[in-house]
């Protein structure tokens, strides 16, 4: 998507070929730099400090760091050295995991020479492929936008969205901004509600700044206000992404998700997520029992980062000394809730057996 | 209620009998300072910039204001002028002009010499009564925490709130706080799942800080995570504030209170108001239709303020450069999604027949 006019993605190879580049997401919205990585070492210190974030996106820069790490030694034991140094950067990543298994599964049988060539081929495979699916939930999310528009006499959709699944948590589009940016530069008129999304702030720092850069209208409420503006028919539909979702279409995603489904169901708003296919675990069939919610460090809460007046980025503490600090990463989202699964074979309703019409493989 | 071990209320008159004591709750959490007034224009600066917040407490300053301005001039002319100038420190606040105008009505008959200490007396029964009022929420609230741990044994109750509807919002016990102070104190165990109330961060920031200065244990938590704790049985029951209710048992109050009353509804939890009859506008009976949703400042939401490492105030945007920003204060819950409203004479159902039993005069 663009940033200051010019077409990026998340992750690319340099033009020297033999190192990968990538935007530092921690200093947005406040500055825009890239960084360019030259070893495994450089590219796994990158996701441990969520330079990069966003499961897509750090399982694609996990097989750059695999390429980086073959073109200085393609040996069997540079190869498991990488691969377990980039696992240990997110315990809990699975697109890591899973980017790393690919890579090394490619990378084995071939000789140690040709082995540097094929990991770059492989990783810029991996992020071509999450590129096509975000294309692919485009291309099917954008008739709900264009829809909704039409029923309106043409007048703005107003989309409200939680947290980023946008372009910077995978290689291209995001996976529920996929039909924005694909409504917006077809000429619907879409507006964006952007929840801030505390504790972290993604969709404050991270959705508003991708949606500016890429000339979306849109903006930045507190996460409470989405319930009143869909009671005053201010919001036209939602669409969040997801973390994980179960083969029955519950969906995992983050904090706060819950709410605002239960307060588009209170008020006939359309509440879509944006589903790439990796992410629906078809082992699970119940997310509130089956899936355990991740609890993070209190200091995300207590503490905010920004920008100070003379351009300063601080840190600030905003709780008292002393009282206690929970934070709970993730909630679940009951299939009731969810209208539909915009994937990218089309648009499943949240249920076995809509999943299962679209990936009949699975049943 | 407690600071320090010390009991306080937020407003009481100084010992030399001539001027009033605030606590500058700007700069809550992070320093208790206490402020003393001496004039109406000290008055009204400490209103107009926030030192002293909250309806039931604007109110009881305004009318001290009026006792300040008739110990320099008890002439009618000086009484106008004290006013005028009160009412327009925050033009929207009801208890603001209903105070003033109490005050004045008392005042009007009396001869100038009687004036000053009429006031002053005045003054003070505005804030006993808060406090009888908050007492009596208390009282009757008590029961419903009882209930709930011998319900589960003598165990701990957790209690959800959301923004400040504490002590430090009214002259002393609070509103929705008042039965958890009571709780607490007759020895009912009890927690508290504090939302940290974005935009302003009220919860984080102030009742977190009376909470923990009383001693009741309590978790900040941010806005979005009520739901998750509700789907995992960890919240026995929500009790809120309310700026304004409808005849009918609508609530309007802090944005965000919608979304908590949706999720305790959708997991069968209790969901309460801690409701002085004050606020029961008997004129409304259609909160969503009938009542104007205030809109703030937008920095309020790009900003935020806290303590830095050393210890200095400092404020930081949060927010890209060039995105819009909205920041709807309030919200509307209907009454069905409301358990009860704990007034200061029971608790009644959330509708115009539960209401008038309790206040036939009104009928």
């Amino acid at each position: 998507m663009l940033v200051d006019g010019v077409a990026h993605r998340t992750i690319w190879l340099s033009d020297d070929g033999e190192s990968v580049e990538i935007i530092d997401q921690t200093l947005l919205p406040h500055a825009f730099e890239i960084v360019r990585l030259t070893s495994v070492g450089e590219t796994a210190h990158a996701i441990k400090t969520m330079k990069v974030r966003g499961a897509p996106l750090i399982g694609a820069t996990a097989a750059y760091g695999i390429a980086l790490a073959m073109q200085a030694d393609g040996g069997d034991d540079a190869l498991d050295r990488a691969c377990e140094t980039l696992a240990a950067t997110r315990p809990t990543a699975i697109n890591l995991r899973w980017a790393l298994d690919r890579v090394r599964s490619v990378l084995r049988p071939l000789s140690v020479q040709d082995r540097r060539d094929a990991a770059f081929q492989c990783a810029a495979e991996i992020c071509d492929e999450d590129v096509g699916i975000n294309e692919g939930i485009g291309a099917h999310g954008v008739d709900l936008l264009r829809a909704a528009s039409e029923a309106k006499g043409g007048a703005v959709v107003n989309v409200l969205t939680h947290c980023n699944a946008g372009w910077l948590a995978t290689v291209d589009w995001g996976t529920a901004t996929a039909p924005i940016y694909r409504a917006h530069d077809a000429g619907i008129p879409v507006h964006v509600w952007v929840d801030e999304t505390r504790p972290r702030n993604q969709g404050a720092s991270l959705t508003a700044w991708e949606l500016g850069h890429h000339g979306v209208p849109h903006t930045v409420i507190a996460d409470s206000v989405g319930g009143h503006l869909m009671q005053r028919g201010k919001v036209d539909l939602c669409i969040t992404g997801t973390d994980r979702t179960t083969a029955t279409g519950d969906v995992c995603n983050k904090i706060g998700t819950y709410l605002k489904a239960l307060a588009a169901h209170d008020n006939g708003v359309p509440f879509y997520i944006g589903l790439p296919s990796p992410t629906i675990d078809w082992t699970l069939s119940d997310g509130i029992a089956e899936i355990p919610i991740e609890e993070r460090d209190g200091t995300e809460v207590s503490e905010m980062t920004g920008r100070t007046a003379d351009g300063q980025i601080e840190t600030v503490t905003i709780t008292p000394k002393g009282s206690a600090v929970a934070n709970f990463a993730f909630d679940v989202t009951p299939a009731r809730l969810v209208t539909g699964l915009i994937t990218e074979r089309g648009i499943a309703s949240a249920s076995r057996d809509g999943l299962l019409d679209l990936f009949p493989e699975q049943g």
